[in-house]
Formats: structure tokens, sequence, C-alpha cells
């Protein structure tokens, strides 16, 4: 098992990152900030004469780095009962790499892999977080990956997550049952 | 009654926009294509020394439009199962502008709006579409916007929206009952 | 194309039996109102010894009539966000029906045949009503049923669905899409 | 804190049961099993001159056990989705009971109670068990009832749940946070 952690978020050491480590406790991983990267809104041109066309950001660096993994860890806080929009941009620019001839076999690959949710956030994430679970579910299941399992934190300002001791114990058991 | 139309979508004319004109036909509305600006990720600042700070895009600008309205279209392709990583993006920025001395009042004024919601996709969006709903209702909820109503239509390459009678039916009798 | 209509209400005439009629306004259809037979809950004894025993209630003629039928219309007040408990107590027993050799091949037929979900409710149907709608689209996912499409309608007191003109509209066009 | 459980399986000492004994352990409950009892599909006379009429059946008698304790922990297997057809009914009957002169107050009442669910299912229940805790935190919301947390457990044979350590881990971890 090879293991990608993609982060949403956009604080450093936040509440989200801080579950996610128990999930990862004792695992080596690759951690892949978002954030730090240019990430563009995708321009749909699957109808388009000429197709998609190169976009110059980070995001094919981003994608191939993930790649090279056989599981991921989608980790994001919850903002606005969805995930992060740089997250989102992210996933809505695998409609490009789809059909981008420099990743062949885009999809097939990802139907090889398994993924995971991590998702914190401060208003009701147990109950207003599942149209998100429900959500990842759909883009897992489109892309073939196998759902591996979630944990939704509850917490609002940094360090909060440490008094969710169910979420806790929840991200603990998650990748070992 | 005055209306905003924000447009999530990439691609110019596409079948949203197409869906969207049965909604409004014989309105006089504001249409913000989100497409054609430059709307940053939010950097969460709320628990930051000094808060949030300036942003030089035009995020600001568009707010400001939206909110000279009374009523809002949020209209949106749907990719990966929810809106588009550009009106995230927009919606993501809220969090600060809720805290932003230059909006003062901004979830107060939101919460006499009325919104409604145009979304378009192509793999069963009348089941697949159905996060993405209850994910509006409860951004509305939060800011106590009065959530009017929606309409899911089915279409995947240019113009097919057409061809669902069900949904352009829906579309008209949106904001006439 | 041959329809059942399974209605899982119990009061004559509802607002539900009225949408539905906007739904088979000039087909032949076979109306099953379960409300006027004895249908016992399950007694799961998938796991017990000597299997399932007959149960002496009106619940196998029932299937048997819905069986002879291509296509089924599920017409169903929302009693606390989902089907009434009539209803559920029908379809649980299809767990029994698997398992039957008086019904040898009921899923395999099943397989066969496509529904549609009508669905009445005072309590914000389009929103609190989506459960129901998950509900059933995974219970004929199960079965390998297809499913048609789906009406929610607000309605309270007697005869209120005649003001849902959405709804009326969605329930003329659902089965003509 | 006096606590009830209300149990919708069919089955004795079931993965449900099991699954909620780590909910308990340790603490005084009163069980009420559903199954043992009759209870009648609800006659909807709301709108009917006359109104409800008396039932007669085992239903008042549960819900006065219910109502004594300020705590009530929902479990019933998934089926179809959805809780028992046997709870339901149950529930469905609260429709009756908030207009039912012997029991003034009802509603009042259930605004002061807490409420947890144990769900336990064979086919993904993590994913395909959410529809019903939304339903269930539609049916507290309106009723007032505070949603303490619910906790899904995979099982389909018997005693299946004893390898669903997650499930038990959150299981104990419910009532404690």
């Amino acid at each position: 098992m090879s293991i990608a952690v993609i982060y949403g978020s956009t604080r450093l050491h936040g509440n989200t990152e801080q579950l996610t480590e128990y999930v990862i406790k004792g695992l080596e991983v690759e951690k892949i900030f978002l954030r730090d990267f240019l990430i563009q809104p995708i321009d749909d041109r699957r109808h388009t004469e000429g197709g998609f066309q190169p976009v110059d950001d980070d995001y094919s660096v981003l994608v191939e780095r993930m790649m090279k993994h056989d599981t991921f860890i989608f980790a994001t806080p919850i903002y606005w009962y969805s995930m992060s929009g740089t997250m989102k941009n992210f996933i809505d620019r695998w409609s490009h790499t789809m059909r981008d001839e420099k990743f062949p076999g885009f999809k097939k690959q990802l139907g090889t892999k398994k993924a995971y949710v991590v998702a914190v956030g401060g208003d009701n994430p147990y109950l207003k977080g599942l149209p998100l679970i429900q959500q990842f579910n759909y883009i897992f299941e489109f892309m073939g990956i196998s759902f591996g399992g979630y944990v939704l934190g509850k917490a609002g300002r940094p360090g909060d997550i440490s008094e969710d001791t169910a979420a806790i114990s929840a991200a603990v058991n998650l990748m070992r049952k």
C-alpha cells in the first residue's frame, strides 16, 4: 500500500490535518497540500473544436504525484457543506485529464485505486456533512475507485478536533478495519 | 422582485444557461458569469492574527452586484456531483465577507433574500444531483436565505437540454408557483 | 406497457391518489390499495433453521397481482419523511419472497421491471422527501428495477395538491419523457 | 438520564441488538421490543369528521413506556435502506398521538428528549444507510428531539457485527462523547 494524502484546507496544521494524523499514524505517506499550488478552474472544452488546451499551472504535476500511489486520502475541511473550492477545482480538472493524451488510461488506472475521506466541519458535520460523503461516493463510483471509508469530525476553532474523541477513535480505526 | 443570476459554468451558452432561460423568460435579470472574473480560493484566516486580508481579485465587485438584488438564481452545471469549483470558490469567500467590515450586515442582508437553483448534469442528475441540492439547502439555511425551489436537468452534449421536456416544464414553472 | 399502481396511503382519494391521477391519465392501470389488505411485518428468518414460514395474510396475492405487470408506480404519502409503514411492510416482505420457492425467479423478474415514485408530503417535500427518493433508488438498484422517475408534491389538507401546479405538471410529464 | 431502547428488529439477539449492547453497557435501560406487540398501521384521520378513533392494539402502552424516559435509542436493522416496517408503523402512529387528548402535550414533551440511532445493515450501510439517518434527523427536528448521534454497523449473517470493529468502537463512544 502506497498512500497519497490530498489536503484541501487553506490553514496550516488545521483541524482536518490533525484528524488525518490519527488516520496515517505510523504509515508512510506522501502529503499533497493543494493550497501550495496554482490550480486553475476547468475550462470545459469537451465539446469545443480543438478540445482541451494545455493549462499553465501546477495541476499536472499534482496529478502525477497522486497517481504514483494506490491509495488516496482526501482530507478537506467542510466549507459550506462540501469540499473546499480548491479541492473541487482539482477534481473538476479530472474531466480534462480523462481526455488528455498525456495521461492515457487515467480513468482505468483510477479504477484500481482505493480512497478514503476525512472531513471536518463546525456545523453539525455528522449530519450536514453527509451530502459531501454521498458526493464523494458518486465521484469514486464513476471512476471505479473503491471507497474504503470516511471519518467526519467536528471542530470550529483551531485545535477543537482534539475534543471530538469519537472522530479520533474512528480516524484511528479507519484504515485498520 | 429584482433578480441576479449567478452562472457557474465555463462554457458559453451551455445547457445550464439554456435551461435557465426558461426560468427567467420575460423577467429582467442581471447576469453574472463567474467565468469572466478572477476569484481566488478563500484563505481561511478566521482564527489568524490580523484576520482576513484584502484580496486582489474580482470577488468584491461580484458580491456587490449580487447584493443589489433580492432574488438569486444559482445556475451551475453539475461537475462531479456538485457545483463547479468556480462557483464553490465564490461561495467559500462568503466566510470572509461575513467578517469584512466593508460588508457590514452581510449575513443579515442575505437573510432577506430568496434563492433558486438550476443545475444540469449528464449522469442521472435527478438522483445524483440530490446531494448538491441538499448542500445548497444547508447553505441557504445557514444564511437565512429562503430556498424558493430548484430544477434539475439532464444534458451531456451541447443542446441536449432541449430534449429534457420535464426539466424545461419545471423551469418554466419554477418562479411562477 | 402494463402498469400496476401500488398505493401506500390510508386515506381514500387523498392527495397522493389525486396527484397520481395526473400521472396515469388515459392509461390503463391496475390499482392496488395496500390499505385494504392485511400485510404482516416480516419475520426475518433468513438465518433460522427451517427458514421462512408461510404467513396467513394477503401479501402473496398482492405480489402476484403486482408481478403481472412490467411497470410499477409506488404512490405513497410521505409519513415521517419516508413511505408509509403499510408500504414499508409490503416491501420488507420481499426479503421473504426472494427466498420463497413459490416465487422462483422473483428478483430476476423484478430486474426486467420499471418503476416510478409519486410521493406527497406536507413538510417541504421537495427537500425533506429526498431521502425517501434515495431509499427507493437503492431498493430499485438492489433488485435491478429501472428507476423511471419520481414526482414530489406538497399538500397537507385534503385537496391541497391541486395548488401545487409544479407537481401536477411534473406528474403529467412523468411517464411521457 | 433514564433510557428507553426501542428495538425494531424481528430477530432475537440479532446484530442490531448486539451492537446496541456496546452502547448501553453499564447503563440501566428499559428495553422495548416492538416485535412482541401488535401495532396497527396508522389510519390517517387528521381530516376526517370525528378525527382519530381508539385503536385496539398495544401501541398506547408502548408509547407510555417510552415517554417515561428522557433518552431514546432507536435500534433497527436496515431493511430496504430504512427502518423496519414495524418501527415505521410505531412512528407513523405518533401523528395520532399528537392529536390524542389522552396524551396531552405529546409533542411538547418530546421536545425535551434526546435520541440516538443504532442501525445495522448488510449492504454498504455506511453509505446506503445515510438516507435513513437523514430521515431520523427530520423526524427528530420536527418533534424538537435532540439528535445525540448515530452508529451504523455492517452485518449480514448472525454474529457478523462482531467483526465490524469500527462500528463497535463507535457504539462504545456513542453516549460518552
